[in-house]
C-alpha cells in the first residue's frame, strides 16, 4: 500500500482529534462509525488514518495518511484530495507532505539535478553563479545581444530571462534562443566556459509542449518557467518529456499568493522544496534571507533541504535570489553550501563598471569564500570586487 | 492601447505613492527618472501607470495600470506580470483586477453560461438544485447507478462527483459517463425533465483535452473541473473547445490556499469570479456563508457579482454550497437569486427518508419561496419538506 501523508498547522486548543478524524474521514470514505461491518471491511483500505496531532498554543499540527488508492499519481489528484475542500475550511495550512518511495518513483524528478547541470557546466566544486537579464520590456534583440554577450563573459555560468518577459514582437521567443545560442558558442570557443541561458517558455498551456521542443531544437540551453501561473503537473509533463532534454528553473512568481501567509495556504518546504522536486525542476527560485524581497532563514533552509535531501530522486539546485549583490555571498554560501547558484540582476547590472564586471565581482566573490579569504583581503587584489563593496558593502 | 488594472491591499502608514511607484516601474519597465530622454520615449507606452493610493488603517489600497503590449493575451502572463514575484514581496494581496473590452474578448467566457444552461435543462424561472455523490470512494457501478437514479428522479437538475473521486477501476471514467447518460436518458423518457451529471475531469493536464472529448462523445452532459489542481489557462483551454460543446463546472478545491488569508494571496471575487468567468467557467461552486464551510457574506456576494454583472461575457451560474439543507434555501435565494444553483450533497442524501426524498424537499423549498409560501406552511402539505426542516431545522 503507498499513502501519501500530509502535515497541517491549525489553531490550538481544538478538539484536535475529532477534527482529525474529521479530516481524515471527508477526504477519504465520508463516514466511518456508523457504516456496518461488512462496508468497513470493503472500505478499510480506503480510510484515511489521522498518524498524528500535537497539541500546542497558538498554533497545533495534525498529520493524515491518505491511501494512494484513492488517487491517481498525478498531483493534481493529489493536492485536491489533501488539501482541496480543505483549504477553504478555516485556519490551516499545509505544511508537510510526503509520499512513499514507491509512490515517488512514479513522478520523474529532475531530469538534470544538481549533478548534470553541473556536468553541462563543467563546474564542480563551487556555487553557480547566474545573473538575469534587466530592463529587457520594450528593448530589441541588439540590447538582448549586448547584455547576454556582457553577462556571460563577465563569468556567470547561467542567465535567465526576467519572468515578465513574454512572446513579443521586439525580442522573439525563438530569436532569442537562436541569438543565445549563437552568442553562447562564441563565448565557449573562447574562454572554454559554457554558460547556460534559460529562456522563459510562456504562452497557452497546450501549446507549451511543442514550443519547448522547438525550442530545444533550435539550441535552447534551459528553460525559466512561471509554474504557479500554470500548474504543477504541467512542469512535470515538460521535465519527463525526452525531447526536452535541457534543465528546466522553476520561477516562484504567483507562489506567494499560495505561500505567504503564517496561517494558510501551503508552506515554502512544501511548495518550493518537495513539489517542485517532484514534478521536476531542476533549479528553483526563491527569495534569499538577505535581499530586498526576503524569507525567514528557517523558511528557506526548509526549501533547501527538501530539494537537496537524499530521496528517490535526483537533487534540484537551490537559487535564493532578489537583491543579492556580492557582499552577501559569504552568507549564501554559509546558509547553502557549494550546492547552490548565487543569483542576481541589479546587483550585476548595476556595478559601477557595467554588467560584465558586475559578473566578475560575483565570481571574485565566490572564489575568496571558497579560499577563505574575507571579502576586504580579496578586494585589495580584485577591483571588479571593490567597486561592488563599496557600492552595495558587506554585511557582517 | 489594452490594459489590466490590478488594485492591492496593503499595510496603511506605507509611503505608499513611493510604493505603488516602485511597483508599477518594477512590473514593467523597470525604471525611469534616471532614463534618457530618448529611453523615456521608447518605452512610455510599455510602463506601469500608478491610477489610486488610497491610505487607511490598518489598510490601504494600490491601483496600478499595466499596459497589455507587455505580455500576452493569457492568463499565465498577466497573472505573472500583475502577481508574480509581487505575491513575495511582504504584505499584500491582490483584491481587484479590470480588463479593458478588447482584451476581455480575446477570453472565452462562459461557452453556455446561465442562459445556455437554462436552455439545456429547459428552466428558466427559478434557481436550480444540485445534489452530489456521496460516498463514492471505494464503491461500485451500482452504488453509483443507485444514487443517481434517485437524485435525478428525486427533482434535481443536475448531479455532480464528488471532486475526490478520480478515474478508479471501480466506478471508471468512462463507465460514470456511459452509465450516466442512460440512466438520465431514462428519467428524461420517463418524466420530461433533463438532468445534467458533472462527471469529474481529472488525470495529466496534456491528456485532460482528449479526455473531455471522448467524455462529449460519450454523452457527458456536463464536466465536473478542479481548475485551481491545474491552472486557470486549461480551464481556458477546455472552454475554447469546440468539441467539448458541455457546460464547465469549476470546483473551488486548492482555491482556499490562495485566497482564505486577508493579508495574503487572492480575494475570491477575482479568483472565483473574475478569473474563472473569463476563463470559461460556467458554473463557479463555493462556501456559501450559510454551512458548514462558509465565506462571509460580503464575499460571496461579490463573487456572485464578479460572476453574474454584465460585461462582454456570458453570466456564469453562481453554486453557493457546502452544508445546505432545504431549511437555507429562503436564506440562498434572498442572496443569490433566481440566477443561481443550490448544491447540496449531505442535505439531500441524509434526508430520512433517502436520497430522492431529499431533492424533492429541496425543489419543495424552492417552489415555496418562489410562492412566497414559508417553509413552515409548505411542510403542512409537503412530507419531504416537512421530514428535512425537522431534521434541519430552518434558521430565520
Amino acid at each position: 500500500m503507498s499513502f501519501v501523508t500530509a502535515t497541517y498547522l491549525v489553531p490550538g486548543g481544538l478538539d484536535l482529534h475529532k477534527k482529525a478524524e474529521g479530516i481524515a474521514l471527508g477526504l477519504t470514505v465520508g463516514s466511518w462509525t456508523d457504516l456496518p461491518a461488512l462496508e468497513q471491511a470493503q472500505l478499510k483500505k480506503h480510510k484515511g488514518e489521522v498518524i498524528a496531532t500535537n497539541d500546542g498554543t497558538p498554533k497545533a499540527t495534525i498529520t493524515i495518511r491518505y491511501p494512494a488508492v484513492n488517487f491517481t499519481p498525478d498531483i493534481p489528484a493529489i493536492l485536491t484530495t489533501i488539501f482541496g475542500k480543505l483549504s477553504l475550511d478555516g485556519e490551516i495550512k499545509l505544511v508537510d507532505i510526503a509520499f512513499d518511495d514507491a509512490l515517488a518513483k512514479q513522478f520523474p524528478g529532475p531530469q538534470f539535478g544538481v549533478d548534470g547541470i553541473r556536468e553541462l557546466i563543467g563546474v564542480h566544486d563551487r556555487p553557480l553563479v547566474m545573473s538575469i537579464f534587466k530592463g529587457m520590456i520594450g528593448k530589441g534583440l541588439d540590447e538582448f545581444e549586448t547584455q547576454l554577450d556582457a553577462q556571460a563573459r563577465g563569468g556567470v555560468d547561467l542567465v535567465k530571462d526576467d519572468e515578465i518577459l513574454f512572446d513579443n514582437p521586439l525580442t522573439p521567443f525563438e530569436e532569442r534562443v537562436k541569438r543565445g545560442k549563437h552568442i553562447l558558442d562564441k563565448v565557449e570557443q573562447e574562454t572554454g566556459r559554457r554558460v547556460l541561458y534559460a529562456v522563459n517558455l510562456s504562452g497557452r498551456t497546450f501549446e507549451l509542449r511543442d514550443k519547448a521542443r522547438k525550442a530545444v531544437k533550435l539550441g535552447a540551453s534551459a528553460l525559466l518557467f512561471n509554474v504557479f501561473a500554470y500548474g504543477l503537473d504541467t512542469l512535470q509533463a515538460l521535465a519527463e518529456d525526452p525531447e526536452i532534454n535541457v534543465p528546466i528553473m522553476a520561477h516562484p512568481a504567483v507562489s506567494g499568493a499560495l505561500t505567504a501567509s503564517p496561517d494558510y495556504g501551503i508552506a515554502n518546504s512544501v511548495l518550493l522544496g518537495k513539489l517542485l522536486r517532484i514534478a521536476g525542476a531542476d533549479l528553483v527560485l526563491f527569495p534569499s534571507p538577505y535581499g530586498s524581497v526576503a524569507l525567514p532563514k528557517e523558511e528557506t533552509d526548509a526549501i533547501a533541504l527538501a530539494l537537496t535531501e537524499p530521496t528517490v530522486h535526483r537533487a534540484a539546485y537551490p537559487v535564493p535570489s532578489a537583491g543579492i549583490h556580492p557582499g552577501l555571498v559569504p552568507h549564501l554560501v554559509r546558509d547553502f553550501g557549494e550546492i547552490s547558484v548565487i543569483n542576481a540582476g541589479g546587483g550585476i547590472h548595476g556595478h559601477p563598471d557595467g554588467s560584465a564586471a558586475g559578473a566578475t565581482a560575483f565570481r571574485q566573490a565566490v572564489d575568496a569564500v571558497l579560499d577563505d579569504t574575507s571579502l576586504e583581503d580579496a578586494a585589495l587584489q580584485k577591483a571588479e570586487l571593490a567597486a561592488a563593496i563599496k557600492l552595495w558593502g558587506h554585511p557582517l
